[in-house]
């Protein structure tokens, strides 16, 4: 994966503004690399880019809307595969997750916005508007495999994407483990496993009534 | 359900410093209510609770260190089922954790506590132990079920119970809505028919290598 190595804001060529923007986010991927987000400090990000502390406090107003903007640029850069089947772009995506966060700096990065947004209510709405938009982008490829009838018609695809990602959340933020590619292989595999089961069948529109759903039918794995 | 609302520290009777310890942590847990993570401060706890700022210092070293504490003074509450099926005991388990963390105040803790984490080290290893020692009692409501003929020999109990609490981590700190029964029901659901995929067994037990796994096998759907 190339993604997580491009300079942050590379892709945004311009004028003044650019280039500091493309400064300023560089220095603070590279203070994150160093130093984690717990010695992370406008005064280092400022001294790193050379670009005037007062300017960073003016545009991006605090630590945590730096961390924030350097998330929403460096995970654009994750693609979205369509390869014509689900599980395979489940797994292609769940291996691009993994290779993303799977450097130190990016479950440093992910930590800092969370921990951000736990004290800022600008970073909270950063945090929730940035998700939304790749979300929006990212149902796209559930809709297909729905199209192409690989999923149930009522498959709610946030569900299915949100579960695509929530084990790599919790690893790195409860469990604080590294990320690797067998939790990609085990995310992508329990999805695809799960929605064909119908577990992200949004409620009211066909999907079976809580006390019959497939899970309390206690029937013994294929496998073993 | 009772666990979230206890009062903090009360299945722990004794002298002096237990009840220090119960005033405090209740102070915390009420003011988590009110202002969430973002207004906390040790002056306020000191002020609620009637102990001294110092005392709070000098016990607990940061306002990172009580909510710590908090999460796992509540927390240790939420019961481990044990009905003689698994996925009747992931549906209550889910269940709980939803009541547990569909209180506001609970996902302003656990947010909390990841915040904290990210800043504090040694935040990051009480929040780690914690989820060790948690993890360790619940492994043996899955290592019940392979007993039972139920799961693959080869299940990691780790890895289904990772998977369980994932979705809730995910809502609560990254999409950052509120947690709620419809989100355990997926879960219990998605988890159970992972499980029996084989998505949760260990690496070079006889699982399927990666390109021969169940999740690339493009069958449609039972449902819809």
């Amino acid at each position: 994966m190339t993604t997580a190595h491009h300079a942050p804001g590379e892709t945004r060529p311009g004028g003044r503004t650019a280039r500091t923007r493309q400064a300023v986010l560089t220095a603070v991927f590279q203070e994150l690399g160093e130093g984690g987000f717990a010695g992370l400090t406008m005064e280092k990000v400022a001294q790193r880019s050379g670009i005037h502390v007062a300017t960073l406090y003016r545009r991006w107003r605090s630590i945590e809307g730096l961390v924030c903007e350097l998330l929403a640029d460096l995970s654009s850069g994750v693609p979205l595969p369509d390869s014509g089947s689900l599980p395979t772009d489940l797994h292609t995506l769940a291996r691009s997750i993994a290779d993303f966060y799977g450097e130190a700096r990016m479950s440093s990065l992910i930590e800092a916005v969370v921990s951000a947004a736990a004290r800022d209510p600008q970073a909270a709405a950063v945090l929730r508007s940035f998700f939304s938009e790749r979300m929006a982008l990212a149902t796209r490829m559930v809709l297909r495999a729905v199209d192409r009838g690989e999923l149930p018609v009522d498959t709610d695809p946030e569900g299915v994407l949100s579960a695509l990602g929530a084990p790599f959340c919790y690893r790195i933020l409860i469990a604080r483990r590294p990320v690797d590619r067998d939790l990609a292989e085990s995310a992508a595999t329990a999805v695809w496993a799960a929605a064909c089961a119908g577990a992200y069948r949004r409620k009211g529109e066909g999907g079976l009534p809580a006390d019959e759903s497939p899970a309390v039918n206690n029937k013994p794995p294929g496998g073993s």
